[in-house]
């Protein structure tokens, strides 16, 4: 999952992807049975049964755990425009067709950021021995400059926000380091209110190193966005702003945060900092794109996705292997149980959701003239834990509409009906066409743990949650793609 | 903390340091008041109410914090031999002096191993992209010896304990580097026996290189010993056996350990592998002995300790320079309260604790005609969580004897008297000569997160909870040196 500036913008102090506790309906198993009602059936009791079927052949299978397994441990880190981004589109376009699927690969360009070294230690601070350095540990930020080859050495300065960096004032930063201490909020994520605690803290990765080059700074380093405090530095994109010069930007595990911000009021500090990250020209890469053909309206498309490209310090298991495989599990079921939906269901693995969203958003100018035929768009990004029910994007009286298959995925405690803002990075493009736009609302008090971190690895999927989530598409994709009208939209 | 080979092998399969559920007595506040009994008396009244008043100012002061962070923050990580370890030999002994004690460092001969580059990857493995690697996260075991400084590359074998190594056999180990998938039970640690899980697991740290040499392996990895999941690795001592090839060795994040068991049952995998560490020859360094002269019977000495030295990848504040600076607080607090101990109360910072326990086992020898005389010793050295009460190692009867010390720290949560096989390794070299050994019995659910890693740093400790150490430091120390008569022993 990232986070760009502009959405930010846009959606400022409101809830971000995961967020929003606002749920429209909790639909409880003890309901009273269907009574004669003024709204249109949506779904037949024949859907319904194959929901159930689906939702119990999704429980039994270790389909989806053996693809993320395959992603992150046999071919690792995706990032654009690499060998492993690649041979992850091979992979999974063959999958894909090996299920019987209608596959291609549809072109983009991508970014293409090579991390370099990655180094930095205090050489100077209150009550050293001599001849000695406190390490800081920390990694670039996407996109950033890189320092000279040899590092450089400057002052350090620290900022607990915005507000604290402008009152220091170009005297105070010029010519310095400055270390932004905003702490992520980790109250907020172990409330379910993590995509909010993210936002927050991703403001500062996006726009922080700016902000400090207006003031004159050498470099910019961010308290890194994440609840976990096992020194681990969390990557992701920063974007540099036109009006500001570009400067190395970083983020440092908390600790190193914490203990900057303890020897600055003591004294001198100094650090020398070496970040050597390239920026290559442009990649061609793909979306993969498998059609599992509908039987009476095949121009009607529901999409279920992930995003197949990952950042580099990890596996990208959770972010986003997990989100492809479940996604890839839906055509991997629906052929299994022998399913015929009436509409296209479309499996999606994007390219370049992390440092671009080039996938997304060429999909939604490729296809713009298809996107009225778009029925729904799904997205799996927040991880794979146990999801609590279905966070959707459209018009109010879906949830009316959409209450028989929440209650069908209430029986694995999935049932909940949870209205967002943004429903998925990669599927935001559609939203102005109109699309309804869905994705599994999901526990996700460890997601900021692993996420954009060296720990994001295979082992942070608990197999049982991850079949879970692959239920959860399977039953709505083929609920959407087996509706007898189209939603409202 | 630290294990050695040997204290294992004395100790495999009964309680460790941290170890035993057995309460010999937990005090409760609602028992009857002191009646007539044929016990004698060890506690004055007057004793007894000083002890209140050092627990009510060890809570509410923050002198063991300030401590703490100078140590880790502005020192830093504290090897044996660094400079870092002589600067707070210097400090520790300043500190003391400045409070009024009367200070001499004591000499050791201390080994000086150097850390060096600690870089691994999967160079081949199934499914791998063109050109591509995994990166393997891990960390030098001190003491290792070094790889060819551009690396050496071999096929990874993994065994999941040393039997199943025997029965791999030199055949399929000979030549090849050897991954070792021992798992700490992290439910061990949650359920208070964090001791025993890290007994387990450090056989393989003290033993697995030299079993892998025996059979010809050109190296030894293990499993990170701890229960931390944030690709972290656990440093700590190997130790070399002397019939065998000593053979680089180091430890694995559990995620990297992971990786290479899901990959190697598919085929070839080869890690190119580069360790780089020094020993050099041994220096000069020092225990810090810091005494509050007895008023009636300064020759009669109770041991309150931690241990000076810590592993370089964090700044050693849970391991140990919270122990070091909550004994460094019985000496400011009965120096505040104005106390007159009747034994003499030594504020010891052992050094080389991690590495060599050379500073312990000097001070046994070098003050071995002294060791009838000392009455009790304690030592912190199991992180700074909340404390349920005392280890103890002594004489049965102990347990009636100090009851009444028991019950003062009831008050704050910290009234179990746990008998213990060992109380401390720096004090251990005592137990020989019957001196009774102590050590706070600590919640330990966490402590194995952050033990031996790079995340060993100030934020870990929570200053409530350390005062509330410092608190049972204090009243036990001077209890043991204010009693009516000595302990048996």
């Amino acid at each position: 999952m990232h986070m760009t500036a502009r959405s930010i913008v846009l959606s400022r102090g409101i809830l971000m992807i995961l967020a929003s506790g606002f749920a429209l309906c909790g639909a409880r198993a003890h309901e009273a049975s269907p009574s004669p009602s003024p709204t249109p059936i949506y779904f037949s009791p024949q859907t319904l049964a194959e929901l159930k079927q689906l939702q119990q052949a999704a429980l039994a299978s270790d389909y989806a755990y053996r693809q993320v397994a395959h992603l992150s441990n046999n071919i690792g880190p995706r990032l654009s425009g690499s060998p492993q981004a690649q041979k992850a589109v091979e992979y999974v376009a063959a999958e894909l067709t090996a299920l019987g699927l209608d596959v291609r690969t549809e072109k983009i360009m991508v970014p293409r950021w090579v991390r370099g070294e990655e180094t930095a230690a205090l050489v100077e601070f209150p009550g050293q021995a001599a001849n000695t350095t406190q390490k800081i540990i920390l990694t670039a930020l996407g996109g950033s400059i890189a320092t000279p080859a040899e590092g450089m050495t400057a002052n350090v300065v620290v900022a607990r926000n915005f507000e604290e960096l402008q009152s220091l004032g170009r005297e105070k930063v010029a010519g310095n380091i400055v270390v932004f201490l905003h702490t992520f909020d980790k109250a907020m994520a172990v409330q379910g209110r993590g995509g909010d605690a993210y936002g927050e803290a991703v403001a500062y990765r996006s726009e922080a190193p700016s902000a400090a080059a207006r003031l004159g700074a050498v470099a910019a380093l961010i308290r890194s966005v994440g609840s976990a405090e096992f020194r681990l530095p969390h990557t992701g994109s920063t974007n540099y702003a036109e009006d500001a010069p570009k400067i190395p930007a970083g983020a440092v595990s908390s600790e190193d945060a914490d203990l900057v911000a303890s020897l600055v009021p003591q004294g001198v500090v100094r650090m020398k900092l070496v970040l050597t990250p390239q920026t290559l020209p442009e990649v061609e890469s793909y979306n993969v794109v498998g059609d599992l053909k509908g039987s009476t309206n095949p121009e009607q498309i529901v999409i279920v996705s992930g995003h197949l490209d990952s950042w580099d310090l990890g596996t990208g298991a959770i972010d986003d292997a997990a989100g492809v495989a479940v996604s890839m599990q839906v055509g991997n079921l629906v052929k299994q149980l022998k399913l015929q939906p009436k509409r296209t269901i479309r499996v999606i693995a994007w390219m370049n959701e992390e440092n671009g969203l080039r996938g997304g958003r060429t999909y939604a100018i490729d296809h713009a003239a298809e996107l009225p035929n778009h029925v729904a768009a799904m997205e799996t990004d927040g991880g794979a834990g146990h999801p609590l029910g279905i966070n959707l994007r459209g018009k109010p009286e879906l949830a009316t509409v959409l209450k028989p298959v929440a209650k069908v995925l209430q029986e694995i405690g999935a049932g909940l009906l949870n209205k967002v803002d943004h429903a998925g990075a990669d599927i935001s493009p559609m939203e102005a066409a109109g699309v309804p736009t869905f994705s599994p609302f999901q526990d996700s008090r460890t997601y900021f743990h692993y996420h954009h971190t060296a720990a994001d690895t295979l082992d942070k999927i608990v197999p049982r949650e991850l079949a879970e989530n692959a239920a959860i598409n399977a039953v709505w994709a083929y609920a959407l793609a087996n509706m007898e009208q189209p939603l409202p939209r």
